[in-house]
């Protein structure tokens, strides 16, 4: 197989996250499902920014974060996801481009304005999540960069890319090119209740090989095998011959590969601030392992390293030099 | 005297920060003076901005930082300053407001956009900043609300304004207003070059009477009187027959008060992470006591409060309820 220009490539609806603190009364009044990313349209968006504290703006999106993240541990990333040419357009292009990663999709010259994810952080640190896709959903296959994809050693995809229907789209193509190349292509399931709103197709990405990756936490995979007990959750995953990693918050992760399972402990925090992005940095510790092929083990303590540095600072993205990080604790990346 | 409908007033330059870490070596190439506030035009201000890591949108400006605190505090708070009609005149307005402070300036339809300051925080947690003063610049004599400032008890003027010439203006109409319905005029002297640019004007103000109330750094201390002596620069300070507060970092205060000087302790930090905002939290601290008729080192302990909130995080604004963090630390305001 030739060398790949990019370790990981990722797909992913490209947002600007507005951050602020809320408490439990506010996102009751909101009518807003603790924990949870809704969807929600342009007039409530307003409407809830509106009722928000004064916030901080900060790119987001769950595939970018952990793109960005994978970058930050030394990975050659890409990220391709659909922006309007609007300020906050203009801000997520300067971040992915200053954090190294490449990115190459066209914005917008109209239509509907770049996504937003409007995130109240509550005082257990706990965030919520109400969406705007804006500009986002018209990711479509003509944004998908063939060469990129062919050149990238894993393909990264956001569960959260079925809601948009053209990048669903996007989504199989790009994972039908990374599969005719050889490459691998990864999940994240995103969000429990995306997994009940698709299901289904994301049961048949893994049967049909299409998916070989799999991240998931622990609240996705039993809403993905409409189970409460976590070990019949886990039998289930192990027999989709995937390579599976659950994270477990402070319970640390579980990766399930074949017949083996490797329980990898969560990183020590000393102050937990801001959930947000934890996933998504799990994701991209693990990754960048993988990509240097390090033992699971080591893939895991990566993703547990770079999920403790971005929970514990307001934002998704990482704060600190990753790679830096993953040395000064043992692990040379 | 009538009761007021405020508490507090400020009049400064409206201004959202683009906040990213750097080192010492960006600074240097990029000809930047550390720990100072330089200006720059749009294309610099482009370049510099295209050359820095990936960044944070907050609300920032001097003035506005000061009154957003004041409104943490309990104040009873109203801003005054210029925006353009862009994505980040939305974000600046939205945050103030749900700061529960009053802000009412008309925002320009066309011209420059909302101003910029781009904030380079280095590993020391200094922060060097670049401003480029945008739809602020254009704050004119007609912005200035009569009935709002003759409504305030205390009002706040940024010596940066001193920067833009029409705003010049509108800081003296608003001065005369306030004095003329026997209003209390404070001037923070913002920036040790400022005061260089406007030494002679700052001097003026405070022996013309237009200002009675001075906060001050020792760096800017040191360049109104042109002395490196800080005994010198003090005893200067008291022959203005202002209530002078000078600020000294870590080593706390100093009320400088007709013939008695108050001493007041820096409040302790556990961790350092961005000094932005510093003499703007620690004024709005002083301020609220000050409105709230509390002895000096009361309100100098209530500055110290503030500041020590804002310098352990990033950006400018506090993210606590600093009334509350006053109460815990045995000042009930």
């Amino acid at each position: 197989m030739p060398s790949c220009r990019f370790d990981v490539l990722g797909l992913g609806n490209a947002i600007v996250d507005v951050i602020s603190t809320a408490d439990d009364d506010f996102l009751l009044a909101q009518g807003l499902r603790k924990g949870a990313m809704t969807l929600i349209d342009e007039a409530r968006a307003d409407a809830l920014y509106a009722a928000m504290r004064p916030s901080t703006l900060v790119s987001g999106g769950s595939a970018a974060n952990t793109i960005i993240g994978a970058a930050s541990l030394g990975c050659r990333a890409a990220f391709i996801g659909k922006l309007r040419s609007d300020e906050a357009g203009a801000a997520f292009v300067h971040d992915i481009r200053a954090a190294k990663v490449s990115f190459s999709t066209a914005l917008a010259e109209d239509g509907p304005a770049t996504a937003r994810c409007l995130v109240l952080v509550t005082p257990d640190a706990q965030r919520t999540m109400s969406t705007y896709l804006g500009a986002s959903q018209n990711l479509s296959e003509a944004d998908v960069d063939e060469d990129m994809v062919r050149q990238s050693a894993i393909v990264y995809l956001e569960g959260y890319l079925w809601d948009p229907p053209a990048a669903k789209a996007a989504f199989a193509k790009a994972a039908k090119i990374a599969r005719g190349a050889g490459r691998r292509v990864a999940l994240t399931l995103s969000d429990s209740f995306c997994v009940d709103r698709y299901r289904d197709e994301f049961l048949g990405l893994m049967r049909s090989g299409a998916v070989e990756i799999l991240f998931s936490n622990e609240g996705e995979l039993h809403s993905l095998y409409q189970t409460a007990d976590f070990d019949t959750a886990i039998a289930q995953l192990r027999a989709e011959n995937v390579l599976g990693i659950v994270t477990r918050s402070e319970r640390g992760s579980l990766v399930v590969a074949k017949e083996e399972t490797f329980a990898v402990p969560a990183f020590p925090v000393e102050q937990l601030v801001d959930t947000t992005g934890a996933g998504d940095l799990f994701a991209a510790g693990f990754l960048a392992g993988l990509t240097r092929n390090k033992p699971f083990e080591d893939c895991g303590r990566l993703g547990a390293i770079a999920a403790a540095e971005v929970i514990q600072h307001i934002g998704a993205r990482p704060l600190a030099d990753l790679r830096q990080l993953a040395a000064q604790n043992g692990i040379a990346i």
